[in-house]
């Protein structure tokens, strides 16, 4: 399978400059820089996929639309892409998504379309056949992971000689995009991606060189929403081939970093954003150059104040 | 009075580079950016000024260290500062001064003096005496304002077409050195400053063209620590010059923007960092490229959570 490489990274970050945030290394401590794309536009690095994967279509395909199915922050990185390039986008959210996120998507001018959960990905496919649009997967596309591997590209830019890059792993997009591009500039350091001890799929699925699956109701119970997903053949080869290990963080863990990164790093972080420092705070022995991506912060406000209140 | 120039403002970029967070300009809504200074080191802006006026000391006399009075954000700069160089570093902080901030004093490797408040500037200054060290003063200092005005530079930078720059307003130090480099840069722009309603002094200072003195009781009734000092004559020079008017916020609205902040924005902003924010949300005909500072993030945990509950 082909797999991304640093020249489709490299021409990702000239289509996506106009629209994403250059966001800096911020040092957390002595050893550990963070790379916050929380503070990117609709708060998470998946502006990066979506944006490219949006300007890699003709104009004649743009212009008929997008269509995306998600009730997280691809919604909104969908909604805010055509937004920007000015084309109609419907977002396919389940009945039961909150209500904050449902705005926050049709603020962007999309079209929201409620379904019962079970119907969200063909309805979908529906709405691509009925109005002649594209869909954009959250993950499981070579345009999307390459837009995502911009993050590595930046990490080695402002830091040559790091020497691991800590990665959230849920479908495994970021950490496919961020491998190619670390990899490829410093073959030296090392990519370690980071999930919940209770949805560690894809750490099990690394160890076995196999994809396993885990059941929907177990890699639910994270507090880290954003980190349910399972990675597809695409990313999933991407893993094999150029992520060095990927660590397990427990839901105690995940909360003390939302709170170090509000306390020492004045970052809000939602909890699958903060799992990479998580896996940092966990341990003593990592290396003098580390970073961690913190790749989002859109968290319900009264969440939010539970975790700070720990 | 001798202002600060761009040349000064200029040539302190290019010595605070190696410290200094090159902080982006992140998209608010349609018309306002964020200057996220609560991202630096020490998490504020102070760290420009700071580490600025110790690059411009000799070698020799840096090596004999540096005395600074201060229990906010200005003796983190400093300490963070003097650690950066290898020099030592005294900071006298008042007996009452929350245990956090000594810490996170002592934390850079800065000795810490406690005295009663009304010993501060004199233990300071007999330090100065008895040490041979260089006080770093926290604002009134054209070395402070320079590196204060790098702000001002990278706005222009990144938004070359700015309409008007909202500024938080203490001792004047961040005002004058962002007014300094806007208004040589971008004449055309406006530069505001902000006060909280019941620390208004520096407002009423411009409004009657000279400086008027409010008692430090009334200045210290503001939720916002940050802002409680008083422009100096040398900070007011700049002001009357430069800065096109000061505008003042309310507790409430303050409040107010410190949660925007965190829902919007994903920063934490201590309230002083954020009365540029709620000066933008409180009127409505703000220009369509508008900027505000975000100064700094230090906030007690406990009393974050108090905002953030609102």
């Amino acid at each position: 399978m082909a797999l991304v490489t640093l020249a489709d990274i490299r021409a990702a970050a000239g289509l996506i400059a106009p629209a994403v945030v250059r966001t800096p290394l911020l040092r957390f401590d002595d050893r550990l820089s963070l790379k916050p794309e929380n503070l990117q536009p609709v708060g998470a690095f998946k502006i990066r996929g979506a944006y490219h994967a949006l300007a890699r279509l003709s104009d004649e395909r743009r212009a008929r639309g997008v269509v995306a199915y998600s009730s997280g922050n691809h919604a909104q990185a969908v909604a805010f892409a055509a937004h920007a390039f000015g084309v109609p986008a419907v977002i396919v959210v389940p009945e039961n998504a909150p209500a904050i996120k449902i705005a926050a998507t049709r603020a962007w001018g999309a079209e929201v379309v409620l379904v019962p959960m079970a119907r969200r990905e063909s309805r979908a496919h529906e709405l691509v056949e009925e109005r002649g649009a594209t869909l954009i997967p959250p993950f499981d596309h070579p345009d999307v992971i390459a837009g995502q591997g911009t993050v590595g590209l930046e990490v080695v830019e402002d830091s040559p000689s790091v020497d691991v890059v800590l990665v959230p792993v849920s479908g495994g997009g970021l950490i496919s995009g961020v491998a190619a591009a670390v990899k490829a500039l410093r073959p030296a350091a090392r990519v370690v991606g980071v999930e919940p001890e209770v949805a560690a799929d894809a750490a099990e699925s690394l160890r076995a060189g196999r994809l396993v699956r885990w059941p929907a109701a177990d890699r639910e119970r994270t507090s880290a929403d954003g980190l349910r997903a399972e990675p597809s053949e695409l990313t999933f080869a991407h893993v094999r081939a150029l992520v060095d290990d990927i660590v397990t963080v427990t839901e105690e863990e995940i909360g003390e970093a939302v709170r170090q990164l509000a306390r020492r790093s004045r970052l809000v972080a939602e909890p699958s954003g903060a799992v990479a420092v998580a896996a940092y705070l966990a341990r003593e022995d990592w290396p003098a150059r580390t970073v961690a991506v913190v790749s989002g912060g859109n968290v319900d406000p009264a969440a939010y104040l539970r975790l700070l209140a720990g």
